[in-house]
């Protein structure tokens, strides 16, 4: 009997497994005036929503960046993609190797919105085959009926904890027609503070990261401080996206290191970054220095690095984070996530594979509660700072077209200014004699 | 329809996917008087068979050590498993440290056959997990209809090639009643010849590796220098099991540096391979001093090796075995496959997961060729020393049942003398008095 059963569904997934169709809509979501130290969020920014449509219908989703050197990407794999079995997920990074060729220039980008360091061909690829990856896991899942958890092997927790991402930001972007919230200004200690009551209040988050570098270390340290005095005993995290010397590093670590849970990148380079663990116990944590495999063996042999922000964006997909996981766990370096603007099917994505992590050792990062735009039906909802792993099949959302259509038609309507990420741009639109600050900035 | 015909599989699955049973064989199988550094192979040697039956009627086989310590962690395992999902892999390993407890006193005894360095009850627990891991992936792939290389994210080549596995063995086992074989004696370089011949005419293999450790070192240089004669341009291997000293290591490594592929554990511990390592341009492979997570750090630190020959019962199944090839690529180690006796369940499930790797960069060690028992119902036939990939449901084996029947009677009927493999036992029946070797042997 079991053997009939099995032949019954060979041939009934043979078809079902199929990729049948692949659909790509870019789109603009609105952004708050979030600061970093390279500028400001756009008030529009782009994401790339994916589907894999498989032979029976099945649709499964995605999301990853959005710009044009993305799209430029994303075109020629996702042609490539239909009559290949669905669930070939090891078979994407060949094809993508194979389709995807070089995106444009690329040497003297920054990454969008990553400050990730400097953008390569295999960046940009890994970034894009994640947002596939995801989509065919989902509807792996659906095909299958099983979550995408269970397709990495199954949970290991039953929910995930997520932490507040606190940000410097004025009320409102300049400009008449762009779009409004009512969080008011954030430029100094109280109203960080502000905005981390709110985050709590609503989200339950028991831990805070601020987005550093904005402001000089002083006013940053004088902020974090005043998030210990509010919240006493909370992890806190501080990232200044790199902007620091190694001594100015140094001189944060030692004046908030008795609250810190770990300092994010306080400093760029990998070099730099192990100057600074050489002379501190603060743990070093970034989502800069390492973020693709070639660049793990340098930062770990030197102990520049304790803990390592995973993001599947980055690395290539929710299997890749895994791999990640297991060397962080091998060479006892930790393990969080990382968190650009994204909407609730990287959410969905990200909790997915954190269920999956038995060395998931803090919070998750997650820009999510600054996003109000969605593709999904049913925005996630945090409780306790947490959400819920689903069990529902794939990755447990299900794609709001009328909304997609919207976004989609924000794209379109825009006259290209807004379809590549550019905080420094969009910085200029309030101060035109902006530019990127080089590296160190203090 | 993609959303109704989803749901209608779930509740499919709910069932099928649910362990209703664990059924645990332990059998003895022949073996030939095959000589290593610290005996001989048993006439017979336990291995254990382990099914996974889910709730709709589907068996998933699995195949690991059968030692009494192995059966002891696996008793327990299996009796865990009933009423939870055949999917939830990563439980495996918490539900193993919950029930499995610690095997007895391994603290004075070597690996069974795998002359792997110290037994640890974690190493112990890790191969009962890999044979739960092969089974539950089994069951899974038949229920969904995929073959175990989908389950594992998809196979990158469509044939797995193999190595011819060369031993030193007299023409029999001593005894009346003991199995035999028509391969008669190698106990020089010409009978080594004769056996890497016939291997390579019946298999078609292509290269060759050579259990050393067995006899002084310059009749095993003897030995190689005849294979490289015979074989001119073949990668060959020489294996001594850890038996040389430093400095023996580094002159076997000046005399075949020419004509080897890579020297296996010369030496044993990773700091007397890390010194080996660093006077000699020969690349060292092992299979004893990283066989956990917990042993790579210090090796790859320090330049040990440069080959690890991975082995999914040592590591804790296909899924960990993916995980540590993520670490080598990462840190730039050579992969490929080690290889203790083992059956045709063990060696589908080699072969299904070897699919899966990018970078298997050596041809695998099987010792397939030496087994005459099998419990599954077709044999695997290696052609140009490679096998074919599966597509077929799971790990595309079938269970003989009249076989494992008969294997198993053959384990109710032992005194207990074959139940536990002792190679230095083996070896004083014909040698009374053998002692295990101290090491370095030579």
């Amino acid at each position: 009997m079991g053997e009939l059963y099995s032949h019954t569904q060979t041939a009934a997934h043979a078809e079902a497994l199929t990729v049948a169709e692949v659909r790509l809509t870019p789109i603009l979501i609105a952004d708050p005036p979030l600061l970093n130290t390279q500028g400001v969020h756009q008030p529009l920014t782009p994401r790339l929503i994916i589907e894999v449509v498989t032979a029976d219908g099945t649709v499964g989703v995605g999301e990853t960046y959005g710009d044009t050197k993305y799209l430029e990407l994303a075109k020629p794999l996702g042609e490539a993609l239909p009559g290949r079995p669905v669930s070939d997920l090891n078979g994407l990074f060949t094809v993508a190797e194979q389709v995807c060729g070089e995106p444009g220039d690329v040497s003297d980008s920054v990454d969008v919105g990553g400050l990730r360091g400097v953008q390569t061909a295999d960046k940009m690829r890994l970034s894009v085959i994640s947002g596939f990856e995801v989509a065919c896991l989902d509807a792996l899942g659906k095909v299958l009926g099983l979550p995408v958890h269970a397709l990495l092997g199954g949970k290991v927790r039953d929910s995930v904890e997520y932490s507040a991402y606190l940000f410097y930001r004025p009320a409102r972007h300049p400009g008449a027609d762009t779009p409004r919230d009512d969080w008011g200004a954030a430029l100094d200690p109280a109203g960080v503070v502000a905005q981390a009551r709110r985050l709590a209040d609503t989200h339950g988050f028991a831990s805070f990261k601020l987005k550093g570098g904005v402001f000089p270390p002083d006013e940053e340290i004088a902020a974090v401080r005043a998030l210990a005095e509010a919240f006493p005993g909370r992890p806190l995290r501080l990232d200044p996206n790199g902007a620091w010397s190694v001594e100015t590093s140094l001189r944060v670590a030692a004046e908030l290191g008795d609250v810190l849970q770990y300092l994010e990148d306080p400093t760029s380079t990998t070099a730099r970054m192990a100057e600074v663990a050489a002379r501190t116990d603060v743990p070093l944590a970034t989502n800069m220095c390492v973020t693709t495999f070639p660049e793990i063996k340098d930062a770990f042999t030197t102990g520049a690095v304790q803990v390592v922000l995973s993001d599947h964006h980055y690395w290539g997909g929710l299997r890749n984070t895994r791999e990640l996981a297991a060397i962080c766990r091998t060479f006892g370096v930790g393990l969080s996530m990382h968190s650009n603007t994204h909407l609730g099917i990287s959410l969905a994505a990200m909790t997915q594979v954190a269920a999956t992590v038995p060395n998931l050792d803090y919070a998750c990062d997650s820009h999510y509660p600054w996003q109000t735009d969605d593709v999904i039906t049913s925005r996630h909802v945090f409780t306790g700072g947490r959400l819920t792993v689903s069990d529902a099949p794939g990755l447990g959302v299900e794609l709001d077209r009328g909304a997609l259509k919207a976004l989609h038609q924000r794209w379109l309507d825009d006259d290209g200014t807004m379809r590549d990420r550019d905080d420094a741009a969009a910085m200029r639109v309030a101060e035109p004699d902006w530019q990127t600050p080089s590296v160190p900035r203090w």
